[in-house]
């Protein structure tokens, strides 16, 4: 049986503290100096100050193509008196960066020549000494220094060093950074294909890998270790003892693990700080062992992210005696209230989008363990631990995990989910790979309120008025008085139950809900599929009641379908492709509308104009239609177009 | 005997011409897909849309440490009416990540469980179903997108796919640069050590380098060749039918080298652009041959350096599928009037400081041979070609060769120089990598004017008072009325006489300057040591027209040493620190004052304490008595102290 402990932070810190005493303690720290070719230099550090061994140029060279002459013999030339010179004499010819030949100490262009014979010209003009003459030194001066110490080489530096006879340059070396996953339940990638339950990708590895080269540091990535005290005890000190500056232990998930871990290195070493008041990465562990600066860095990915980056970032140039360059930033305003715990410091995921000339923040996903909040997010927020939270519209720095020009080429789509909008993503990808479709799902009618309120470039509805039976137009009546839009078709889509393969419960409708033995698993308010799925229960006059697990929402298609496979429930209302996408059998309930909702002062957006133009393609039509269960006949048509007041245009079905 | 020839620019472009034609012929190219391990796909570019290949968690797992419960059986269980769960039959100890036992779908923290006897627990709250869960698809779901074609891959998207159970990522190839240094006059660094005049050190193959690595390409960097039409055409044809994705021919600094280029890319391919009005850059060669882009990238090196950003990092960006970042930009105001030519899109180098709130911009030397002014430069500055130069104080777009954060920490010093600056430079670096020192040597009355503009945070001076025979005062007094400033000695030092060893011409002293067999190398007029010189003369009462040289100037003391080490002059007059790094012979002539003028508005400025922090140091002392001809007894002494219109502190000498 397992042995429960509880997670003790035994030097628990703010951020700020804990950014303090691991600076004061590890900042002083540098790898030791190597010598390398100059050429191979690129993106090292110098380790002492580099002075020229020779001087550039090293002699009196042509800066032009023409004759070298001897200045004071050219005095008394002019437009009236030509003077004719012997070439091989008294002019030599010469391309650039050839020497001056004998004692000539000027060159004249070959623009300015007159040829007269085979070996004479004709000059109109005296030359003054020293003209169109690249000067010994003009350049580098030999014992001038080149580049200070702690300067980090960029090409034309190694350019500059070559030039001035440096071959060789001494530069700290690349700090070494031992990477060692450990846990019991990790698998390795390449083994994980069919894992089983409990069974855990370590990717974290690769990660932080990746992490370390961006920081000019070397990985040295170990297998993976389980997180038993003697093994966890002998890896600390095979790392200790290893070539490593820096030990990095990944905790895996478990809270034991990183125990362990505090406890070994309270063993070996010194613990500095355990547990940081941030979220994501409260369980970091920083430390020093044998003169190595020894970090635990938290499982959950997002949390190791940062841990990293508060911690180890620094840390790795700071050993190369430069510091991390600062991350880029940006103002934006928040599109949606985010509470947060007093504090805690916490760091929200957001895409960000230019809207109407403001960069609008949307968060994402908060869970630590959810890495596509990062991949999917154009930035990240932090609210400082003085704060609970911050309020919609609120200004805040961002900082940027997309250049800003990226940004500005951002479409931001708010409201329903659709599996057709990974399709639109990637071929908007394809005719522009600078414009990118970053989409928040929080269901139809929460992106009806993105519009209203100006968070974004368009939204995904399929609202049914279940009055009329129509789709969008009454609520855009409702809800958007006063917002000019217009409304495209994108798709119609077949909804229904998702079924496990074989249909085991025999489920055949809305009426198969109520059975006791049935366990539904329904999708969020202000959802289209949830008012759907309403209207049905009340038309068959069904209570939601008597439904078990009509109060467990997920927010997209794709998860209600994953959850029917593993047998969280055994039926759910998603749409025909969900089904499809992962070989769920389907009971086809109605086919919907789905539109894009359009803000009429997006309307010109010239991102918005690919966007339509993709929509009425045929690549997306017809992949859409190999996806199953979408209508495309009538795509990229405009249904309704509304002044905020009344329908300019609309279609009656 | 050489052939000379005109170097005609057949197909001559202004910069954006040029770029659009290279655009619309080059950017649609891409490289061929390859499959690569995800694990080192780091910075390579998804040709390809990627979906998930699994769930993510692929299981319903603990999100946290506590018990697995099935939630409906806990119902009930109360602060009043605790409930006693049996571990191992209704409840069952989990770590986060375990997968829930059974029909388990809840976990109780296990904060929030009393342990009763050895296997019994006391609740004292319900359990909601699926809390503290993570449900298979939470993260990802089989069959999603998880990256869209075009996107460059960072640590974390390594990660997502990693989990997602990509192992293998379509990514475009690494654009392979074949690099083809040219020129007769070319040796390599390393057997450059002694090499003799007419023989130019080749670099810019490394620098070319270097550039196509920060670009995600492959540099396939080819031994010299001469420059002759046979060699050229060979390996032209060589690298055609290379595995190159793009051939550069790099000219050397000849003409003829280009043309013969531009002839031979005719003969095999297309000559799309040849010779763009940029500067530097002009002699540029775009073309196409057999498919692959051919550019002949000039041969100075800052002409080099502008003709690949312009044309090959676009091209190396877009053959993978992605556009090239765009350069950090900043605003700045101009710190001296820009002359420019019409119709030329001018790059000028200039250092940045934010002197007072403004960022200013001082333009550094303009030659397109000078490598340094590339090292030393903090930004590029773009005169357009439409403007004839630029006036002082202009408001101007710089882009940016160092950080923003960097610029803040930047010193900027203007006005004489002096060998100390180094040392001062690398001490700086030594208290704090992050600050660095830009200094501009215009000489000694240049940096008071710049004081008086505000377009520095210190002026190195050394101006005599011809009268007193005092240093910097008077000259204070007249040229910063209304400005001021503090005077803080930096150190005393000897200047004299620079002659080559051996003293052939048997120079003692000023008198022999007028000599006709002596050679005289000057100092710029504003200078310390030019108003030093002339101070001499009119006491010895010595025509200056007399002077074979005099009016032959040079910018600091080191070009003077290396001109008279080369034997373009006899002498010249400079301080004994250039004499001895070059091992020249030195008559010394008087022991002068050399100053730092600090401006009263930047005397509490952080970066300044530092500097005069360093300037009493041992260190700095230390290694600046070693240089020799230095006296620093009195170094960061304040000899004065100036409101603007009289002195509140003033040493009398």
């Amino acid at each position: 049986m397992k042995e429960l402990k509880r997670n003790i932070y035994l030097c628990m810190k703010t951020l700020d503290e804990a950014e303090r005493i691991w600076g004061d303690r590890v900042s002083c720290l540098r790898t030791r100096l190597e010598r390398v070719p100059t050429a191979q230099a690129l993106h090292r550090v110098t380790g002492e100050p580099l002075t020229a061994r020779r001087s550039v140029p090293h002699y009196h060279g042509a800066a032009m193509d023409g004759y070298a002459v001897k200045a004071r013999a050219t005095y008394g030339a002019g437009d009236v008196r030509p003077m004719i010179l012997k070439v091989g004499e008294n002019a030599f010819p010469v391309d650039t960066g050839d020497p001056l030949p004998g004692d000539t100490d000027a060159v004249i262009m070959i623009e300015h020549v007159q040829p007269v014979k085979q070996d004479e010209i004709e000059i109109r003009a005296a030359a003054f000494p020293w003209q169109h003459v690249r000067k010994v030194g003009e350049d580098i001066v030999a014992g001038e220094l080149i580049l200070p110490l702690n300067h980090l080489l960029r090409p034309v530096d190694l350019g500059a060093l070559l030039a001035a006879g440096v071959l060789e340059v001494p530069v700290y070396a690349k700090p070494k950074v031992w990477i060692q996953p450990t846990g019991t339940e990790l698998v390795a990638a390449e083994e994980a294909a069919e894992s089983a339950p409990g069974q855990i990708v370590e990717f974290n590895g690769v990660v932080l890998s990746g992490l370390v080269r961006e920081c000019g540091g070397e990985p040295l990535l170990q297998p993976i270790i389980d997180d038993r005290y003697p093994v966890l005890r002998e890896r600390m000190e095979a790392a200790l003892a290893s070539e490593a500056d820096v030990v990095l232990f990944n905790a895996g998930s478990s809270a034991g693990t990183e125990d362990y871990t505090a406890a070994i290195l309270g063993e070996v070493g010194e613990v500095l700080v355990h547990g940081v008041t941030m979220m994501p990465g409260k369980p970091t562990l920083l430390g020093l062992a044998r003169g190595k600066p020894v970090v635990g860095i938290p499982g959950y990915p997002v949390s190791a992210l940062l841990a990293f980056e508060q911690f180890v970032r620094p840390l790795l140039f700071s050993l190369q005696g430069v510091s991390a360059p600062a991350f880029p930033e940006t103002e934006a305003i928040l599109g949606r209230k985010l509470p947060s715990r007093l504090g805690l410091e916490e760091f929200v995921r957001v895409i960000l989008g230019r809207v109407a000339g403001k960069l609008v923040a949307m968060p994402l996903q908060r869970g630590a363990g959810v890495i596509t909040s990062l991949t999917r997010a154009d930035g990240i927020l932090r609210i400082p631990q003085e704060l609970e939270g911050m309020e919609v519209a609120a200004p805040t720095k961002v900082r940027l995990l997309r250049s800003r020009e990226q940004l500005d080429r951002t479409l931001i789509m708010i409201g329903s989910h659709d599996n057709t909008l990974d399709v639109l993503a990637n071929e908007l990808k394809k005719r522009d790979s600078r414009v990118h479709l970053s989409s928040s799902t929080v269901g139809s009618l929460g992106g009806l309120l993105a519009v209203r309120q100006g968070h974004c470039h368009l939204a995904g509805s399929h609202l049914l008025d279940t009055v009329t039976g129509e789709y969008n137009f009454s609520h855009i009546e409702r809800y958007l008085k006063g917002t000019p839009v217009r409304l495209v078709r994108l798709a119609a889509r077949t909804q229904g139950f998702l079924l496990k393969p074989g249909n085991p419960k025999g489920i055949r409708g809305v009426r198969d809900l109520v059975r006791p033995d049935v366990t539904f698993l329904n999708r969020q308010a202000g959802s289209g599929t949830r008012i759907l799925l309403d209207y049905l229960l009340q038309k068959e006059d069904l209570a939601s009641q008597g439904i078990v697990g009509y109060d467990q929402e997920e927010f997209t298609h794709m998860a209600v379908a994953v959850n029917v496979l593993s047998g969280r429930a055994d039926t759910g209302m998603a749409i025909f492709a969900a089904a499809r996408a992962l070989d769920l059998d389907f009971v086809p309930v109605t086919e919907e509308q789905y539109d894009l909702v359009i803000p009429e002062s997006e309307w010109e957006d010239p991102k918005i104009r690919m966007l339509l133009d993709i929509v009425v393609s045929g690549p997306f039509r017809r992949t859409v239609a190999a996806m199953g269960g979408y209508d495309t006949a009538r795509s990229g048509e405009l249904v309704g177009r509304w002044d905020g007041r009344e329908w300019l245009l609309r279609e009656r079905t």
